[in-house]
């Protein structure tokens, strides 16, 4: 009762991203074996903390295909029963349990609409393993704490192997070659997380902005730290921000900033000076330099994670199972 | 200085969407002299409120056109110099201005890579009218008041027509005929958001949920009650609140439950249920009966133009010009 299974499940996430660095040539080719040519566009399906990777793969996708990538609205497929298209479509489905019903729905619309349809999932022998054309298990073992961790950070790292398949660019052993130690080597350094918990144990709402890349890092932030402690936080895209919802940020009101070490970096600084400037409270945490930023976003997503799990220790809540939060989510 | 600019473009509303509804035939026909067939795909390409008519225009178009649709990612351009092929693809850029640089910069590169480019703006001279191949005006004459409010209702009306005009769907007459009367009853009756507002006078955090068609509605609602008094307000999917966020939802927290009319009503009804389980503060607003779904969804807008500036002048805020936020915002 004192996030012992967060953090073990935290700890484990070095042996997880090597043991799926190691396999990351086998994907590849199994990747490229199923895309179909021409590529028309690359839709990814999920919810909730796989929203985010989704985000990240989106991203990375159209980087490395060339080629326009999105999100799926399940609900066009589970409400509205669309009649559409898919042909010439990779779908990249996201589900740790690879159980959420409007997931396997959604899948096989898409799929019998001519989709190809790559399913990411932690149990290979899931109700999504079994509506998709090729399976990548995210081989994270049984996650117990509700809040996904290993298992996001595993999803993450399968991104980054699937998206790069699909293009030309820089070998995906160049991108996630340093990141297992990476991570040993942020999770060894708790201190600039509990710091920053301790100065905000009481607050009520936080916002998290990224851009680029680390725009699913600031989203998976705000979620995990959502789900372990109930503040109301929101993850925003650094330049959404701007337009409108940066009204809600007054003098004192704590704004976590999201680096990836990408070229948004310095859209995200400007941010930072802006909120400084009207006396917001605002903070990052250090990431590891010299990182290529695929990799560096996943280490700002452990960053995160300390975050949530010591801002819940501090306000004397069970990370591993915040109120009213199960596991698997049965949405339709 | 009492919200009288946001009160006279909020009331102008009927007679700008009549004039949209009666130029429907026209814009359609523009619209299908343009589109690229085969369609590969459809994306659109927004910020800030326009953002917000884009995600309404996502769910039109997938279900109008058969074919997927999304929304851009304006950094993988101005900052990532992504290099996509485009071809195929119909694009629609969303900006009351028309003048956001990220927006004309992502437009010009996705055109130059063959995709083809409509602009919906209200600023018919703007550089976005320059850069696209077809320009519809939302002709909804100057906005003053910095929250938007008929330039975005505008931009859904227009939305309606322009997918459309993408498939063999009924006939755009059949789904805004009663639009501009259904605005003007909503206006006449601002008791129930005037109400709310009361009750709801001391928050400062605020979820406002939808599914399907309603989710654009419920995102546009948050925004436009970030802007105008401070209230970190969220929108959020029914279905992704249930997936962690909800743990932010405690007795006497503030949920607005967005209806459509739609086939996801039942989900937004049976989220009501849970939060009203947990003691949640959950409310709705009234909205006309008996109007097609995408009609009714941009009357549930009109009602959160209501609650946004009815929430201002009852904590003494002039909905006018919110504190910090000025109408173009320069994002690259």
């Amino acid at each position: 009762m004192t996030g012992a299974l967060m953090a073990a499940e935290m700890a484990s996430q070095p042996e997880v991203l090597a043991r799926l660095v190691a396999r990351a040539p086998t994907d590849t080719a199994a990747v490229q074996a199923v895309v179909p040519r021409p590529l028309a566009g690359v839709v990814f399906l999920a919810r909730g903390s796989s929203d985010n990777a989704a985000v990240f793969g989106r991203y990375l996708a159209e980087l490395c295909a060339g080629r326009p990538a999105g999100l799926a609205a399940p609900s066009l497929y589970t409400r509205y029963h669309a009649d559409v298209d898919w042909r010439g479509y990779l779908m990249i489905a996201l589900s740790q349990s690879g159980a959420t019903p409007e997931i396997i729905t959604t899948c096989r619309a898409a799929r019998s609409a001519g989709a190809t349809v790559i399913g990411i999932t932690n149990e290979p022998g899931s109700p999504l393993a079994a509506a998709v054309d090729l399976v990548l298990a995210t081989e994270a073992g049984p996650e117990l704490a509700v809040p996904a961790t290993k298992t996001v950070t595993a999803q993450l790292a399968v991104l980054v192997t699937v998206t790069a398949a699909l293009g030309p660019g820089p070998a995906v052993a160049d991108t996630l070659a340093g990141l297992p130690a990476a991570v040993d080597a942020t999770l060894a350094d708790p201190g600039p997380a509990g710091e920053l918990a301790g100065r905000w144990r009481a607050i009520d709402r936080l916002v998290v902005a990224g851009r680029g890349l680390g725009y699913a890092a600031a989203l998976e932030t705000a979620l995990k730290v959502a789900e372990t402690t109930g503040i109301l936080a929101e993850g925003m895209s650094a330049a959404d921000l701007y337009h409108g919802p940066i009204a809600a940020v007054y003098a004192g009101a704590p704004v976590l900033l999201v680096n990836a070490g990408g070229p948004a970096d310095a859209d995200v600084a400007g941010l930072r000076r802006l909120l400084d400037g009207r006396q917001a409270e605002t903070a990052g945490l250090p990431v590891p330099a010299g990182l290529p930023e695929a990799a560096q976003v996943i280490t700002a997503v452990v960053r995160g994670q300390q975050l949530a799990s010591a801002l819940a220790l501090a306000r004397g809540a069970d990370p591993d199972a915040p109120a009213h939060l199960t596991k698997v989510t049965e949405t339709t």
